[in-house]
């Protein structure tokens, strides 16, 4: 998601208006919110053309919300009860171990608070195999779930030998903590070009998941469903932000919410992003929500070396609502553990489905959600409209309300981020992420109504740190070819 | 679909167990056809556990026959009635025109007559990306149909500038002829990367689909509606091998009958296929069925260089039906118009799709269906098993009966192609498609019982010629340099 946020919403015209269909009939308004659902005509004899209709989704008229049910029916929760811990201990120091990466524990925390929910564990081959090919999964009741993401756990020849015809094995974290059994394992060949082009649309070098976890990888995968000794923390000052999918539902229970809008982000919060999220609560009200509620919803998770880590950005998140820009009252913000991929379309498809595990019923999706730059090319690597396009598309996101992005932009005669406006185009700026950066690490101001002055803050500091880093590397690397 | 057809269906044992269920309980047997069908348990209380059952079809069981309906409920069939023809043609001929590869031309005929059904011309971006993505597409009633190799016409800059903002085009044959009209266009960006990788998972150089038809073609698809002028004719002597989907049905009726099994290759019928073919009519005899009918499908577009052309496998197949290795009373032999892909378990989910089209209700899989060897490395491209395994899972493909291969090898005791023994496994000799044409090149015959005699002939006839070629190319090219 970056940190310009766009969307080119066209008038409808003989192309554009081929791309989306609603599923129903239902109100139109031109202060509409865009439901974008794709279908093709099942009257064979029409031509399989598309219609898109602008509508006010009225509260009658969208999914029940308070709260959609969990993928699957109801959330999974692998966490081993208080009263089973000891025997459970027991017995998985008793099997063969495998050690985790640091991001294969960040997996084990995402299946067991149920983010994957109906997933029990990591994938076995069907579940791969349909994730990788479908981006679903079948359910044995026949309904389909989204999983776009293969969430599995490789392993090396040597621990394979280790593991023999062992029927579960013990996980151990990257730090040597017994943290879970999985059960009932399947062993299966970890074809890892296959996966990377099917996940990605491109085998290209550079990919930060791919290079980080995939080349490193072992030749196998191993599936299976996991029982995990207790809930994973992480330590770092940060956990009581890691709301599980339950914790998450019980305070929208809590605040009585009507209505919960999800915001995925993995960058600073500007005044852009804090106009749309207030517009839309306001738009949500409008249609007879009587208490929308946004999930301000940071990727916890491994991102590459560039993205802003975590510590910093909840900092800057917590200013944004000390600054009053958000509503603290009508505002949750918790951190999403789930790695990061960088995979655009099939990635975007992941983010969503796991809010709707978190309880969430609407998904706010911007330009080219979970892109990048194309590793070797100059250019996106995903075309920017695809991600919401395909979100729209999805199998299993059906129940989702897809929120598209409205263009955001700095208003330079009103001095604060404002929706652009098409017929004074020279009056907006746009600021790319890549300029915010520059700003803040050359300690220049953007402009004033960019982001709230304490979230700045923030990120120069930040941005100084990384500096005066460099400098005493440079420093040292000085003295010692000297 | 390699020559030597291979399945290893293992017993039933803790990890294969997982992979498959059966949809509703039913009969058991020893004796059984595999209906396979993956699904999780939607009980979320329950681990996501797999079960294989083996079973015996009853009749009244499956789906029901004579005939499956076509994918979005009627067949298309988009030839211009005799009546419109002309004024069609006339205003075909003031239309911006688009000159077609033969292999586009090949995809308007596999188009028009509704192999692809409900697809009605070559796909819009949403049509793409939802077959890119999750090799599905969803109709305005909510259903899912297969549709997992995107069809899609490319053009390149010069042609679109030539289009400009014209709603409908013209499309000219290689040949120079006009042949139909394209409807209500769409023109989007062609990224040939992503589309190679997600289609084959891989974007290793030499695959021959790729080579042959992406790497030189334009920058833009466009999508849109065919009308096509008069049936696409080939004019090789083979067109009356190339039924249409509706003639197929046609002819089924007129047969009264009440299971179609379809048999897709492109490479030459030896005695181990028609083994297979005769034993699924036998047991789909004892299932209740009174009169199976078996279609004999060669794929009759592009293939790759080292194929059997066309031509000599249809002189081959129809020499196995005079040989009386295949009953003419219940087998009919037709040219399936399809280009070949070369994509495994993707393409695999294409081939049995357009077979539903065209009435058939069970569908024979071998070892690594559309596969073939990795361009780069020394492997096989896709996991043999995992063709049968996408097929069983993949969307829209529910109401097919999928039909794996058994074990055919052949047993030098009996001196027959015979499904393998493992109990006298030493008897048996596995011939590659590489050691047949080995043998064909080299004159020498293979063991007696493995191809009838006339139809082996043709092959020797053909590798002879091929050979008399080689030295033709040989002896010039040595005076030339001399």
């Amino acid at each position: 998601m970056s940190l310009t946020i766009r969307l080119h919403i066209s008038t409808p015209t003989a192309r554009t208006a081929r791309l989306y269909c609603s599923r129903k009939p239902d109100l139109y308004s031109a202060a509409a919110v865009f439901k974008l659902r794709p279908c093709l005509h099942s009257n064979p004899s029409a031509p399989l053309v598309f219609s898109r209709t602008r509508r006010m989704i009225s509260a009658s008229a969208v999914k029940s919300s308070s709260l959609i049910e969990a993928d699957g029916g109801s959330l999974v929760d692998l966490v081993v009860p208080e009263g089973r811990r000891a025997a459970i201990v027991s017995e998985a120091e008793s099997l063969p171990k495998v050690k985790l990466t640091k991001i294969d524990v960040e997996w084990v925390h995402v299946i067991s608070e149920g983010w994957a929910s109906p997933l029990r564990g990591f994938m076995r081959e069907d579940e791969y195999l349909q994730s990788l090919h479908f981006n679903s999964l079948r359910l044995g009741n026949g309904t389909v779930v989204n999983m776009s993401i293969p969430i599995v756990l490789a392993i090396d020849d040597e621990a394979k030998e280790r593991i023999g015809g062992s029927k579960d094995i013990g996980l151990v974290s990257h730090g040597g903590d017994l943290i879970a059994i999985l059960r009932s394992i399947q062993i299966y060949k970890h074809n890892k070009e296959e996966r990377i082009a099917r996940t990605w649309g491109t085998t290209a070098p550079g990919l930060p998941y791919v290079e980080e976890v995939i080349t490193p990888a072992g030749n196998w995968l191993i599936g299976g469903d996991l029982e995990v000794l207790k809930p994973i923390k992480y330590n770092d000052g940060l956990d009581h932000y890691r709301l599980s999918p339950q914790q998450l539902r019980d305070e929208f229970e809590h605040r009585k919410a009507d209505a919960v809008f999800a915001f995925q982000l993995r960058n600073p919060v500007h005044n852009g992003h804090a106009l749309l999220m207030n517009d839309t609560r306001r738009r949500l009200l409008e249609m007879g929500y009587k208490n929308p509620i946004l999930l301000l919803h940071p990727l916890g998770g491994f991102t590459k070396a560039d993205d802003v880590p975590l510590d910093i950005r909840m900092e800057q998140h917590s200013k944004v609502l000390e600054d009053g820009v958000l509503d603290p009252e009508t505002t949750i913000v918790a951190i999403f553990p789930s790695p990061m991929h960088y995979a655009g379309p099939t990635e975007v498809q992941w983010h969503a489905k796991a809010r709707i595990n978190a309880g969430a019923n609407f998904y706010i999706v911007g330009r080219d959600p979970a892109g990048m730059g194309h590793p070797t090319e100059k250019r996106d690597l995903y075309d920017p409209d695809h991600g919401k396009k395909v979100l729209s598309m999805a199998p299993g996101l059906e129940k989702l309300n897809i929120l598209p992005f409205r263009v955001a932009a700095y208003d330079t005669l009103a001095k604060e981020m404002a929706f652009f406006d098409p017929s004074r185009a020279k009056d907006f700026l746009f600021i790319s992420g890549t300029k915010m950066r520059a700003y803040a690490r050359s300690g220049e101001n953007p402009p004033q109504g960019f982001m709230c002055p304490k979230g700045w803050e923030v990120l120069v500091k930040y941005y100084e740190s990384l500096q005066a880093d460099d400098e005493a590397a440079a420093h040292k690397s000085a003295l010692l070819s000297a």
